[in-house]
């Protein structure tokens, strides 16, 4: 009975005691992996053996993209060919696309990032994903590239939808940034904004095991459908305590109002005890490597509103270091990010969904190397209740 | 900063040192719960402090489900109301029974689990489902009876639709149970029928520390809403590694086709090391409790089919002590519940969707107890690639 799972798994499960942990698995390591990793300390994160925000400088997202789900950046050849196949993916299946409305509809008060848990869910079915044991490494990184590439469409098409307006057919001869902000608007955007969007996605595609991973690698080691472990991490985007808001950090801004009030509100807020949205970060001991990035993008478009984002983050950190000494806290990826993505012409609803348009590469990467090692994730609860069993009442 | 979650959850996740677990985190304990339990050796488990075959022995489906989610057995008063709260619920919200007939037609080769992962996600969506830390504990609730007493609706209209017949609108006269073969059929089930697909039903409610209920406390942990996690689970449990397919258990039985071929079939795939669909369970050393249940309610339908059920389930436990002595190995929850299933008239395709009719209501209750103790679970991987930083190479 060698083929027989279920044995195989049970000598695992039965033979050892049970494991104590700290509390949330911190730090506890469920899997190698060979696709990158954050080093907090040093205020570094990268994909495979490169930095992330370098290759955000220097790379297009397909190149990163490829990186991530094929462990090597293209040569110049292969990533017109990589750009090429994941573009012709990006046009939905008919029976997807007609029921966008229907879905927008019903989930108006919802945003786009629920509609594309729903939407990304059916084009599973109705590309029939197989589950990701059924399948050879090509077949699943197949499914995985059919599933990423809709995601900007589903999400714009969502957006309009919610907004009265028709879908934005995608366009092949753009970039996946370029496309994306075209789905948007209708409009070609220009080369710094797209570039800007590019950036931000390419700088967004991974960070280190956070929960919406976590909760796809966990849905990949039942052998589950490609699409059954997105749809899971995107509901773990969509908790506030993983996807955040990077609206919250323009909510700040606004908040604030004009530079003359930039050190009343702050002081206030930090003497009430009240987090100041957009600051300070899990991770990173030092400035956020995104952030700094992000600022660097958004001071190249310049303007009033960049220079007060730069005011508000020098004078927050100068309070916090008077009124917190000792407790380094700097600006996070949301506080630039939703300037840069104000400034590429994004509204608000956008923001934690365009984060999730870069995330889906991380996540299908994080599947694909899951599947590649079947062994099912499946820790242990300790019953704590009264002890069992107790004879059942008679209904009185 | 007091109120600051970035900052207290980052002190837990920097400052210990890693920690080693085995693989798939085998026995490491991730929670504490009160739901219930599986004793492997003793071949009992419990929901709450009760036997859950007890349970399903002498309750309805919902008064389980109150026990489940309220934490205690309803007495008759409180049992008719929970009774009448859910079967109102039962009917959707407009905007979902609209897009079922899109969402069936786009899954018409997935079937109506995937057809339900979509759905309920539209769901959650068109109820405006928030995050659940920002609800209270009776709002979270509401949130889950809602969601829970929706699939059976949306699993019957959506094979029904997949068999190009109209949806059966729920009725709310009748039991979870009864109601949900009702819809699947058209026709009011007999009593027997209703009776034992109830006894079945309770008795999947939950099953200890499963993967998608696990996926369900992750997603959870973010504070993403209750369908975002309901989501989460059905994907896992759609793996091939956790949901199986009951049907499987019937198809051996299609595959030995008449009594005297029974030894000569066994004997092959045993000697073979092959698999026998339907035997060997991870946990239970002894007889698995719900195979008894099931056995006993598939007799008292008595039958040729249910004779040759049995004589195959002695036969190859015969022969298995015969040719792997030592290792002990009994029919699991899939032989009989499958033959339970085709005695009442369930089709084969519904198998796993029916055992999500059930599951539904156990990860609910871990979805309330996970979200009552706000904490994000967040393991960590250990990069395990080449060095980084190397310099991203020119594109050539």
């Amino acid at each position: 009975m060698s083929a027989n799972r279920s044995v195989s798994r049970s000598v695992s499960r039965t033979a050892g005691a049970l494991v104590e942990v700290p509390r949330g698995l911190a730090g506890v390591v469920v899997t190698d992996t060979e696709i990158g990793d954050v080093r907090g300390v040093e205020g570094f994160y990268h994909y495979r053996q490169y930095s992330a925000v370098d290759l955000a400088r220097t790379r297009g997202f397909e190149d990163v993209w490829h990186l991530l789900v094929h462990g090597e950046l293209p040569d110049a050849e292969r990533a017109a060919a990589f750009a090429a196949e994941t573009a012709a993916l990006r046009r939905l299946p008919i029976e997807v696309s007609a029921a966008l409305p229907a879905i927008a509809r019903a989930g108006a008060g919802s945003g786009p990032l629920a509609g594309m848990r729903t939407a990304l869910s059916l084009l599973g079915a109705a590309k029939g994903f197989r589950p990701v044991y059924d399948l050879d490494a090509d077949r699943r990184r197949q499914d995985a590239l059919v599933a990423a590439a809709a995601v900007p469409t589903l999400l714009t098409a969502l957006h309009r939808l919610g907004q009265g307006l028709e879908p934005v057919e995608p366009r092949e001869d753009l970039s996946y940034a370029a496309n994306y902000l075209y789905m948007l608007t209708g409009a070609e955007p220009d080369a710094q904004r797209a570039r800007a969007i590019e950036q931000y996605l390419i700088s967004t595609i991974d960070h280190g095991f956070n929960a919406s991973t976590f909760a796809a690698r966990v849905i990949t080691s039942t052998g589950a459908d490609v699409a059954a472990c997105l749809v899971g991490a995107v509901g773990a985007l969509s908790g506030p305590l993983h996807g955040g808001a990077p609206s919250r950090a323009l909510d700040t801004l606004d908040a604030i109002g004009t530079p003359d009030r930039i050190d009343s509100w702050i002081r206030e807020r930090v003497l009430a005890g009240e987090r100041i949205m957009g600051f300070g970060h899990a991770i990173y001991r030092t400035e956020d490597p995104r952030s700094r990035m992000l600022r660097e993008i958004a001071e190249r478009f310049g303007g009033p509103r960049v220079a007060f984002a730069v005011e508000v983050e020098r004078r927050v950190e100068r309070i916090l270091a008077e009124l917190k000494p000792g407790r380094e806290l700097h600006a996070n990826v949301e506080f630039y990010a939703g300037v840069v993505m104000e400034l590429c012409g994004l509204p608000r609803e956008m923001f934690t969904p365009t984060f999730a348009a870069g995330r889906v590469v991380g996540w299908s990467a994080n599947i694909l190397e899951q599947a590649a090692d079947p062994k099912i994730i499946r820790p242990v609860a300790r019953y704590v209740g009264p002890g069992a069993p107790v004879a059942v009442p008679e209904l009185a």
